[in-house]
């Protein structure tokens, strides 16, 4: 579908505008734009980084190609000498970042960038879009980690996601946050993730009887079958697979699992377990599917119900109950002066920032503080890395399964009240005495220039 | 981003587990899915088509390339002699489908693709992710077109929809569906969107005074700047906006507007056209933004609020309060048997299919019949066309502007009570006795092969 790289145009007009404004008022010094969320989406209580590589890539590859620049000619609202200035932009700034998959909380800066303004400030709309999805759904399959318990959890969401992107990137974010596979052929390979799959509803129907459809699949799939069994009926077709199970057993092969993806899932499963374990197949597992998301798995969990892994896509790959969050990248130094906005409900905090994280004696997460970038809290690990300078990236980002093991560790250390799917309670996230003493002295000064 | 063509791995593993089986029992003959929706979300009922020139663009060049076999050699899940027919393959079916830009309603056929089993269902997942984020986007516009009554409404929503291909698809569905632009630069250029812009509260803090930055960006833009009045305090905001606009009145340039982004919209919406007013600065507009939705943009037209347009953001770019919808793609026919599904809550309707509209006498919408494909309902527009026959666009697609037309005067001809953007009522979609009969044939079949 893409075809040109005209990747420098995803970015709003306004960002031109503005740039243009820079550009002819001689308004070029250094500024820093800093990414934080503002408020937690109802029953969160912490949010997972994603979407850092993704960034990096897209600044060091950022500029402006002739099918850009025409196009920016044909709109009649720039200058000759402001596009050709932009004929030659790059991104040659620094970036510090809290690395992907780390838990952050609100009011945390995750990035801050710190360029020439214009540099930094075309790239807004394309840093929030990528950190803003992906952060929400490995903030959203942690929470379905978490609720499963110890079963595995498995993103079945392409189908539903937002457009391609999102689908590969959701694939890629839930796979950070514990998921154990995708059923995305494509994040497979680009993210080297375990792709999973069954088998769907028309595979069935498309043969004349269901047990006819289980013959030929398993034919093909002789240790690796996992067959779905509510087309018709559930029950029906668990005595189905028993029997197909059997003939399988006989040539010494083994039916790997069922899947069931509609109707009352908790008693279906209750149900279907017992026909095969009376049938002596206790080694077939069994595998819900269907509109799940962390409130249901929560609830299965708590009921046992014996589903050993699950399949979780839409409300998964469109983080349904939650689907963006309140992300905002403010101007928070420009020309080596810090600023903030005051926009009701919208208030910043000013300056370069570090955010500074402690844990108890056991390990546990305890407190974060949040502190201008050059304070120093003793024993506290600061989260914030220099991951960018002069538009290049400075060293290789750690891969997908590092960040993963990374995640799995911090996730476990997080006190459970504070993960619990419901009315979680908040971390506590304090700012640094300097921080707030630099935020009253810009509010003053603000308030005597206006 | 992109890079390898391997968009034929776009798809779900249990797609190609299937089309093993189907192959390896040489199962491969003519199927028929249909595409439909089984549900409105809350206060829903129409949805607006879109989508469907990247289903056929997709279709006209799927394939697998090497990189893609090789990938799916290396899952040690698949036979030599299936990879080797999968190399050669392509789409050759034939696509029916309902226009862009037309309404639509629960239960209807939206696509019906019918092409060899292994074609037809490996790029079910393509097609389900693209034409439900593109419709239910465009569903959402239309609510906000609605809503805004004559308003303009323009796309603000690149940073926070899912991902880069939401982004350009948001814009171009939120167009389809009256929208007046977007800001979204990259969409603007690819689909020829009219993009809009105004200015970020970064430009006001960077400066340090409010006022200087109004200054400054008027120089940039004499005949076409919106400023934004709300970084430090909204009514102060207008007041310097005033000043600016004498300033600019002396040089003989004009203020254009002015846009309020936080805060209660309403009630400064009305002080700042008061301060405008008073200025003798009437023919300044006012343009609201921040966090809308259509359910307050209705308010603001019921209560007469002065705006002069809206830019909507996260909560149409996500379909805030409704980010998915029930659709499904489901075998309707094998090898010339019809064929449907009966999962609890999941049924389908077999066969292949046509939607046929009825208008009453003065030219509004009055019910719809879905019928089997061959019937012929007198005076009734049949809505499915052939679109795509052995794997090739059968005629040029209507252009954008040219759906957009056609939508909004389909949208004009449907009833007021039915576009109520809460507890609207339902539209009329019967199904004819044909199709009923087939589907109790179909229904006592299958009840009698289990």
């Amino acid at each position: 579908m893409a075809t040109e790289n005209d990747l420098g145009l995803l970015t709003d007009l306004y960002q031109l505008t503005m740039a243009q404004a820079y550009f002819q008022n001689r308004r070029t010094e250094s500024a820093t734009f800093s990414l934080f969320v503002r408020a937690y989406p109802a029953n969160r209580g912490y949010f997972v980084s994603a979407g850092l590589e993704d960034v990096l890539e897209f600044l060091e590859g950022f500029s402006f190609d002739s099918t850009a620049i025409d196009y920016l000619y044909s709109l009649n609202l720039f200058a000759d000498d402001f596009l050709d200035f932009m004929k030659s932009l790059r991104f040659t700034g620094e970036v510090w970042a809290i690395p992907e998959g780390r838990l952050f909380f609100k009011d945390e800066p995750i990035v801050e960038v710190t360029a020439p303004i214009i540099e930094a400030q075309i790239v807004e709309t394309f840093i929030i879009n990528q950190i803003n999805l992906q952060s929400l759904i490995a903030t959203k399959a942690a929470r379905c980690v978490h609720a499963a318990r110890s079963r595995a959890v498995v993103d079945f969401s392409l189908r539903r996601t937002h457009g391609i992107d999102a689908g590969m990137k959701v694939a890629r974010a839930s796979y950070l946050a514990g998921f154990a596979g995708t059923s995305n052929v494509r994040a497979g390979r680009r993210y080297r993730i375990p792709v999973v799959g069954t088998m769907a509803h028309s595979f069935v129907s498309s043969h004349e009887r269901e047990i006819d459809a289980f013959r030929n699949f398993v034919k093909s799939f002789p240790n690796n079958s996992i067959l779905l069994i509510d087309t018709y009926n559930t029950l029906a077709g668990a005595r189905n697979a028993v029997a197909v199970g059997k003939e399988m057993a006989s040539r010494g092969e083994r039916l790997r699992g069922v899947r069931i993806d509609s109707g009352d899932l908790a008693t279906l499963a209750r149900e279907v377990r017992k026909i095969f374990d009376t049938a002596g197949m206790r080694h077939v597992r069994i595998t819900g599917s269907g509109g799940l998301d962390e409130f249901d798995l929560a609830e299965f969990s708590d009921a046992n119900v014996p589903y050993d892994s699950y399949g979780v896509g839409t409300k998964m790959g469109v983080s349904g109950d939650a689907p963006w969050t309140d992300i905002a990248y403010k101007l928070v130094e420009y020309d080596g002066r810090p600023v903030l906005k005051l926009s009701t409900g919208k208030t910043s905090w000013p300056g370069r920032k570090q955010v500074c994280r402690l844990r108890d004696v056991k390990g546990q997460l305890k407190n974060d503080f949040v502190t201008r970038r050059d304070e120093n809290v003793p024993d506290a690990e600061p989260l914030l890395k220099e991951v960018m300078a002069q538009g290049k990236t400075l060293a290789p980002l750690p891969s997908l399964e590092q960040s993963r093991a990374a995640f799995l560790e911090e996730f476990g250390s997080l006190p459970d009240a504070m993960k619990s799917i419901r009315n979680p309670e908040h971390y506590s996230v304090e700012f640094s005495a300097a921080l707030k003493e630099l935020r009253d002295a810009v509010e003053r000064k603000v308030a005597g220039a206006e």
